[in-house]
């Protein structure tokens, strides 16, 4: 790629992000767009204007605002996992700034006044040689490929790159600091939070005959926490009930939604109005037709008492062996949660327990060895998945050519036949095709994920994003890099192989100007689009104008959501793993990648601020999990950098060994330094005090699943009592 | 090696083996030998030869002793640890017992009939071919040597490899779930044992100037634990005050010596008799002559306030930063033990307390670092002696030649020169060496695994007896093996490259009768020598007539010591492995294996019924370590075969490889399952109801170093008074 093609390249996404910007500035003043741009402000109650000068409204006042606000505010905002996001934003930025503020002013002279491309390009073909001085560009002249073989000038590459790692050392080890404070800090806040409370404890062994599972894992606890076992609550299987919950919830809805189309229908002309209908059968759309209201009165009035017979079936026979057990002290809760009950360890294994909203019930009662066997069997998968990924996206590419979908599908002729679109066309099925499957991708390893049996939404998320990590450099990286460089010269290896190693030598640092592009691309139109919300604008506006009747659907129809840790820590950590491995090749990559980290940092905070809406707090557990990604790629850099370095006919790259080894134990020291205190709750954090007694009762409540939750707080015994034989109620506190 | 060399080294081990037999029924008759023969029965005040019948006093009486002795017995006399060496030999045997009543009959006739090993030597000399196949003993013709290439014969040595695999699966799980339920008996025993209500606390943080270790200790854990903390004892540096203690318990043995001297001395002839003097000098060769009794009482007299004021110092200056800290329930302890108690992991680790006779006090302190740096030395370190111990060995051999030795120490030449201490000598000298240094291995090993900073003995043990397993297993076994094979064979390999395989496939077998030669002598000699306890005896006897005086010293002259499972186990082991991995190559191994583990079990019975006193009770927690070595052993017995039977140009062995996959799986399956209510103990076991009121002093006093302990309970709150600034009694009970 030539400099023109390359600033051509960057200057349109430049452009594209411009005009994002700008589009942001002028839509997000609207007050209409108010539950688009600010629906974490409008769900915290907070006027989105309120407390500002209007002075800021400027086109940049959303910068300033995102800048002055502190740690804390975030914490407010988007909770614990929202900072550690920012602070992995920020890591990786400083990492790149340290880098950056040595490796450019010396590595780019270094590289910038040697001559080996313009030299080789010489010997090739000496007539050419004042011509092709000037095919190199600046940009290619900047990298290691411009460095003579064997050149002592090679000692400053290889010396950057322990700049680097330790450059990398110091920040991780203060940002795990820094996250295990802040962990630490928001798990001792006086709040009351019913997981701190709560054991999560699967494998209850069968219980005898004559009791129920809730008997028997009463009856366990008590015995072993005397003092200190508050209640439990055994998981059952009310999907059915949930299945009834749900009907009854949607008529609800209808009714709702036909009393507020009844009262729009009632204009002068036709003061009665007409009372809103629909047809019974499918969709709607065939059956007889019944005045909604009415109809729908009518089927709550019969679900009702079947909801209520399904409760009690529900909680009396359908037990699963699995509960959630409640302490009357946090310490109390954190240290059963990390102790050994069983002898034997397929029974009574207890873990501590997620949040209530973010439980996957179904997979709680999975027995140990269910979820040993679905674990292999995922990973199987996902190893299949992220190897051979490329083998059917290729033979789709194959099959969808332009010529084979033309004699198939013969009414595209029309199309097809036409120059330009056919031109068009050729140029990007593969790539529609790699896209659509990448799109597909983070919905599949959530699956997955999901499939292995975790019991949390916030730890199916970590899992799946390990996958997507691991599939992203592979592919991307890895089969993007590499393939490239061999399928290019596939024909010159044939003929003669020892070529090769000189072709890779020279071929590498060329892959960084694509990667260049890439970020540029990546970010100023990703970016873009992220600030703007011109998708979730357009739909929202749709749906509100056709869809939405009542104040609860237009709510529902800007429900922001929340960040996707799933895809976007992997696609952050892709960024990092190029700019990591290419710092040395091509130092240029640094200020991009510096960009999009500073950038995206901005950004994600003012979405964070704004936006989005958490939908668990998990205490920043995800940053072990990045934590550990970017060792990775530090890692892969650190051989990357150990198999180029001697491609340049220059063997002092063993010098790198014990960097690697350096990594590795710098990885164990922070685990086992930081981890536990990430795994297990800590003694000392979880004895803090509380800012009231806690209401015991109200913690049970939140795990009660909606479906089965009593109307009144007292129906709680009754709710208790239909679970066992004996009754077994709790002590009153 | 022919049949009657064969026969001939097995009957010397046979009769040697008899003769000891013999020697110990005659001996351990005679009550004078009773300290030799029956030491644990006299510790625990039991008389040898009360409650039996005299009549079983013959040759085979201590045999139906044995037999008849329950497991309890067992468990009464060595503890749980002898009971469960017990188990692992006799799953040993079983393994070998159900592996055999398959593999005889079928192998050793499908061996036996084919003629592989008579033709290939007739094709090499067919006209002797009449006289070869007499030289083909019979031995050699029931080894899978005599099976043709290709044969279809090889499919049952190959299913043989199944059977064996699945027999050792299913007495493997068999007994770690007996074990499991030994130590989950032992540890819910009503009996109060100070180890379970104590946790060891490592890696103490620096106190604030104002406080002592002592205080900080109390305060974090009184904080931590309010209701259930008891106490903490801070661990002190004491090798002061234990020298002074030291030094006047040496003054003491020698004025109970002296006054026994002097009595004995006061003859008829001389009534008064002679005061017993001794020197003050160097080993009481040089000085001032002195009367032993008063010297030493006046000595004492000196040090006893030396040593008060050494231990107030102790206590008050030379705190550590560890502590064993006591809880008032065997639950809280439990659970405390278990749970993460500092945010940050080099501060506060918590661990089970060890016994506090097996406690390795200077190994407390040593802070979390340190121990991992010291692990990482050692194992580097035992690394290095495992994969090049021959190499010193080597060389020693080489520079103590016969003739070397000769030319550098002249005056041996006398002996030298003779003909026939020539030869014994040339034979011997390499072997002397090899012994030399083998009987220094395990000391060296504990001391390694002692410098890795580990707590208490038992877990000492473990780690060396593991250390030694891989060394015993990779010397012996491996490079035995194979190098024996390699060297014999080196010229024909550099002639004939490609007949290193076939080789391989007609040596292996071979190597099997040295090994039924190694494990029959073994066996024979080493239990012969065990059980006739020749060495114990002739020392106790010189020692009783030459050095004893007083009754303590006789006492300590026949001190039996524990069972040694630090060198007992990898022994075992070796001949665990090498039956194994023979067991279908040659299977006539498989009756010398059954006897060997039938033999041991038998006089490990009998050893610890009347012989040994354990120095430590770890409840089985050796087992999981055994069951791993036995695992490691099937796993390398499952690769030798795929490795030896593609020789026999049979190419069906990858129908093995799911077999290693298999058994991963079950160590993971048996890891999972059972080793948990190893590492920790389950709450459910801690629960149990004691048999009286603990009393707290006696726990506590326990663990207090025997040369700090006060006089009296009484002192008890002295002694903790001089730890603090301030006075942190506490709570009497």
């Amino acid at each position: 790629m030539d400099l023109s093609s390359f600033l051509t390249s960057v200057l349109t996404s430049f452009v594209i992000f411009v005009v994002l910007v700008l589009v942001f500035t002028w839509l997000s003043r609207r007050p209409g767009n108010a539950p688009v741009y600010y629906p974490s402000l409008l769900l915290r109650g907070l006027d989105p204007w309120e407390g500002r000068r209007r002075g800021t409204r400027s086109p940049v006042g959303w910068i300033q605002d995102a800048i002055a606000a502190s740690e804390n505010d975030v914490i407010a905002a988007g909770g614990v996992d929202a900072a550690v996001y920012l602070v992995f934003l920020s890591s990786v930025l400083s990492i790149l700034v340290y880098s950056g503020i040595v490796l450019l002013p010396v590595l780019l002279p270094v590289a910038g006044t040697d001559h080996a491309l313009e030299t080789s390009m010489g010997i090739d073909s000496p007539n050419k040689s004042a011509q092709s001085s000037q095919d190199f560009s600046a940009m290619d002249r900047l990298t290691m490929g411009n460095v003579g073989q064997g050149s002592k000038r090679l000692w400053a590459f290889l010396l950057s790159v322990y700049w680097v790692s330790f450059v990398t050392y110091f920040v991780l080890w203060k940002s795990y600091k820094h996250v295990s404070n802040l962990r630490a800090a928001a798990r001792s806040t006086p709040d009351v939070k019913p997981e701190e409370f709560a054991v999560l404890v699967r494998d209850v062994p069968k219980p005898s005959p004559d009791e129920t599972i809730k008997d028997s894992v009463d009856s366990y606890f008590r015995a072993l926490h005397p003092d200190t076992y508050y209640r439990s609550l055994v998981v059952t299987d009310h999907t059915k009930a949930d299945k009834i919950y749900q009907k009854i919830e949607g008529h609800k809805q209808k009714i709702a939604r036909a009393e507020v189309v009844y009262a729009n229908s009632k204009t002068e002309s036709n003061p009665e109005g007409t009372k809103p209908t629909h047809k019974t059968g499918f969709l709607g759309i065939i059956g007889k037709k019944v005045d909604t209201i009415e109809y729908c009165s009518e089927q709550i009035k019969e679900l009702l008492p079947k909801l209520e017979a399904e409760q009690k079936t529900t909680l009396r026979d359908k037990q699963q062996r699995s509960a959630i057990v409640f302490f009357n002290s946090r310490s109390a809760a954190a240290s059963a949660s990390q102790t050994l009950h069983a002898q034997v360890f397929d029974k009574w294994t207890v873990m501590e327990a997620p949040e209530p909203r973010e439980i996957i019930w179904p997979n709680l009662p999975r027995s140990i060895y269910e979820r040993q066997i679905r674990q292999a069997v995922v990973y199987t998968i996902v190893f299949l998945v992220v190897f051979f990924y490329m083998i059917p996206i290729t033979a789709v590419s194959a099959v969808t050519t332009l010529e084979n979908l033309r004699q198939k599908l013969p009414f595209l002729k029309v199309v097809v036949d036409q120059q330009i679109i056919k031109t068009i066309l050729e140029a990007y099925l593969p790539q529609i095709a790699l896209i659509v499957f990448l799109a597909l991708l983070p919905t599949l390893l959530m699956f997955l994920s999901k499939a292995e049996g975790i019991p949390s939404q916030s730890h199916a998320v970590r899992a799946a994003s390990g996958k997507y990590f691991y599939f992203v450099v592979f592919n991307v990286f890895l089969v993007y890099t590499l393939g490239q460089t061999l399928f290019k010269s596939l024909t010159t290896i044939i003929n003669h192989p020892a070529e090769i190693v000189n072709m890779l030598g020279n071929s590498l640092p060329g892959g960084a100007t694509f990667f260049l592009t890439f970020v540029a691309l990546k970010f100023f139109v990703g970016y873009g689009l992220e600030l703007s919300r011109v998708v979730p604008l357009i739909i929202f506006h749709l749906k509100r104008k056709y869809l939405c009747k009542t104040e609860d659907e237009v709510k529902a129809a800007w429900a922001p959501g929340d960040l996707g840790y799933n895809t976007r820590v992997p696609n952050d950590m892709l960024i990092a793993t190029l700019v990591l491995c290419y710092s040395v090749i091509a130092p240029l990559i640094i200020p991009f990648g510096v960009a999009y980290f500073a950038l995206g940092w901005l950004i994600a905070k003012n979405q964070v601020l704004r936006v989005y809406v958490p939908n668990y707090e998990s205490n920043g557990r995800m940053w072990p999990h990045m934590h550990t990604r970017i060792i990775v790629a530090l890692l892969v850099y650190q051989i990357t950098m150990f198999g180029f370095i001697p491609l340049k006919k220059f063997y002092y790259s063993p010098i790198l060994l014990p960097l690697i080894l350096m990594t590795i134990l710098f990885a164990y020291a922070c685990h086992m330094r930081f981890y536990p205190a990430f795994a297990k709750t800590p003694l000392e954090v979880a004895r803090h005090e509380l800012k009231e007694t806690p209401n015991m009762d109200a913690i049970y409540t939140a795990y009660i699943p909606q479906c089965l939750k009593p109307d009144k707080l007292e129906d709680l015994d009754v709710f208790e009592d239909c679970q066992s034989h004996s009754t077994s109620r709790a002590p009153s506190i």
